[in-house]
């Protein structure tokens, strides 16, 4: 609809450029006798008719544009509501399943109170939460052993160190975290000097 | 600068329909002589020059008007994709803490074989976790002893019961979960019959 009325509005502008050249053609005060003078003001009459219409046409068609925008921007304004209401909806019905299994594993363990199990039971409900997170683009830092980077580490310390080069890091304080391109947590780590 | 250009859109109307009626009260083919037509001509040119302008100007606060238009509507498709990409973000940094002491908790336990340790802290682990969901808006359905409701409920299996009245939930097999308005998980139920 938008290219139909740019197209639209390209023809507005070559009529009304026809009519000014038609304009030109019927150049005003030649007094060329009574008669002509009434043809003539027959014909500018008639341009004039053309024009207004053009006028009221290019209005008409400014004002449907106006209302296209405002409704358009009515839309995106609910929709952009709707979205950030339920902008984590998708990521909680995807960790539903993960608080089941973790609350499921404490529940059992309250009553049978076994280690191993409830050790397995759990190390399978983080490995599931990691991995439904890794799935929104969430990944982990490996640091240790690399180059420090302050675009994505936090020094917290520095140590001596013989094994190391200098600028090395040596040990995690905290995991650090990436989601999609994006830092969002830095990891905070020992690097040697 | 909507509103502005609704102005100039009205007065533009005005100006046409003032021009309009100037032209009715100077009725054409009258032919009142040589200076008369002439006069009368010069000033139709006049209008037809005027009307040719605000056509030309109609025509422009259309193409303006369009133009802004296809700037919002690509602003708002740039917004939105930015939007979906980091739509979990906020929900992420919260869930990060959990993670953490998630780990930690079964890290330390692989170590010492504490059982009351481990479940203390994963305990605290889930109540940390439910704490963010709720934050976000989730909510658990409490259903046992409540009437089945299908908006709300999913009856598995109906059981004889001679404590409730017909159509209560006796049983939950499932947590259902509401998010802020929407029920995003019915709660699995035994209904009594």
């Amino acid at each position: 609809m938008n290219t139909e009325e740019k197209e639209q509005g390209h023809a507005g502008e070559e009529e009304l450029a026809a009519k000014q050249q038609a304009g030109e053609q019927n150049p005003e005060g030649a007094d060329t006798g009574e008669q002509t003078a009434s043809e003539e003001q027959g014909g500018v009459h008639a341009e004039l008719a053309a024009a207004l219409k053009l006028a009221e046409e290019n209005n008409q068609r400014f004002l449907r544009a106006q209302a296209d925008f405002d409704n358009f921007r009515r839309r995106t304004r609910d929709e952009k509501e709707q979205f950030a209401k339920y902008a984590s909806l998708k990521l909680i019905e995807q960790l539903l399943p993960v608080v089941d299994n973790f609350e499921r594993a404490l529940a059992t363990s309250k009553d049978n109170k076994d280690f191993d199990a409830l050790l397995k039971g759990l190390d399978m409900t983080f490995r599931q939460l990691d991995q439904v997170l890794a799935t929104e683009g969430l990944q982990r830092m490996e640091t240790v052993g690399t180059p420090f980077n302050p675009e994505f580490h936090q020094a917290v310390m520095q140590v001596e160190s013989e094994e190391h080069e200098e600028g090395t890091i040596v040990e995690e304080m905290q995991k650090g975290y990436i989601l999609k391109d994006k830092v969002i947590r830095p990891a905070m780590v020992k690097v040697s000097m």
